[in-house]
């Protein structure tokens, strides 16, 4: 864990995270709990179904390249939080057995103008199959301290 | 369960949902799962951090959002996956005891030029919690099938 201010990043940098394999039955256990349809839940309904087969919910394949992200532990300390996404977009499907990494590019890092010892960092996230296929994309920001030091 | 076709959503539409409360414990398991920042799962830091007390995971809060939306099961027979999402916003913390249910407001019920057995369903997503305060919002689409009767 090595904690990431704001002035540690720059536009262009690409952050590459380890990969993390999806299995039917957790696809099956967060779409019980949280996408209950059945491309997600039910394998003989999903084989007869647009994607002939189980597919991960999105929420699932977000939440999951998310959380890749955050096992870098850059924000660790450093985050407060965010206002949002844009852009999410589900490109190619997840089917139990892919294995996804996550891949950060910084597109800015700007301090606040109202609060000094803030600012926002806007970066695109995506989630990579073994494949090397996109699967998912979104333009996503944090709120991020300042180093300490350079707070007044 | 009453499956909605394309032709069965008009602008204007507002559906609104049951709600589901959510409590530390669930708040904690699915951060330690798929967000596991200090501020969803480290009762003590969170305390000290941004929002002086444990949060859900935006991820969370968004899943369990649209669940809600799942559970009227309008889609369940006809929804052919979404593309994605615009404009997400989480706009107010949730904490452990809030309870939250969701509108969803169609925006659009547009016909496929291409296919004619689908189109495209465009809506916005609202958590509320039981103050009325809107936790979250999004822009929202999913590919829906067309009537069986109307398609040639």
């Amino acid at each position: 864990m090595h904690t990431k201010y704001l002035e540690d990043f720059e536009p262009g940098q690409i952050f590459r995270t380890r990969g993390m394999s999806m299995d039917e039955s957790e696809i099956m256990d967060f779409a019980r709990k949280y996408d209950p349809q059945p491309i997600h839940t039910d394998r003989e309904a999903a084989a007869e179904g647009p994607f002939e087969g189980l597919i991960a919910s999105g929420w699932h394949t977000g939440s999951m390249v998310f959380r890749l992200w955050v096992d870098l532990g850059f924000m660790e300390k450093s985050s407060l939080g965010g206002p949002g996404i844009e852009n999410l977009r589900w490109l190619v499907p997840v089917r139990p057995g892919d294995t996804l990494h996550t891949e950060v590019e910084i597109i800015e890092a700007r301090p606040s103008k109202s609060k000094p010892d803030r600012g926002i960092l806007r970066y695109i996230t995506r989630g990579i199959n073994q494949r090397g296929e996109t699967v998912i994309t979104m333009d996503s920001a944090s709120f991020l301290k300042r180093r300490p030091e350079n707070v007044e």
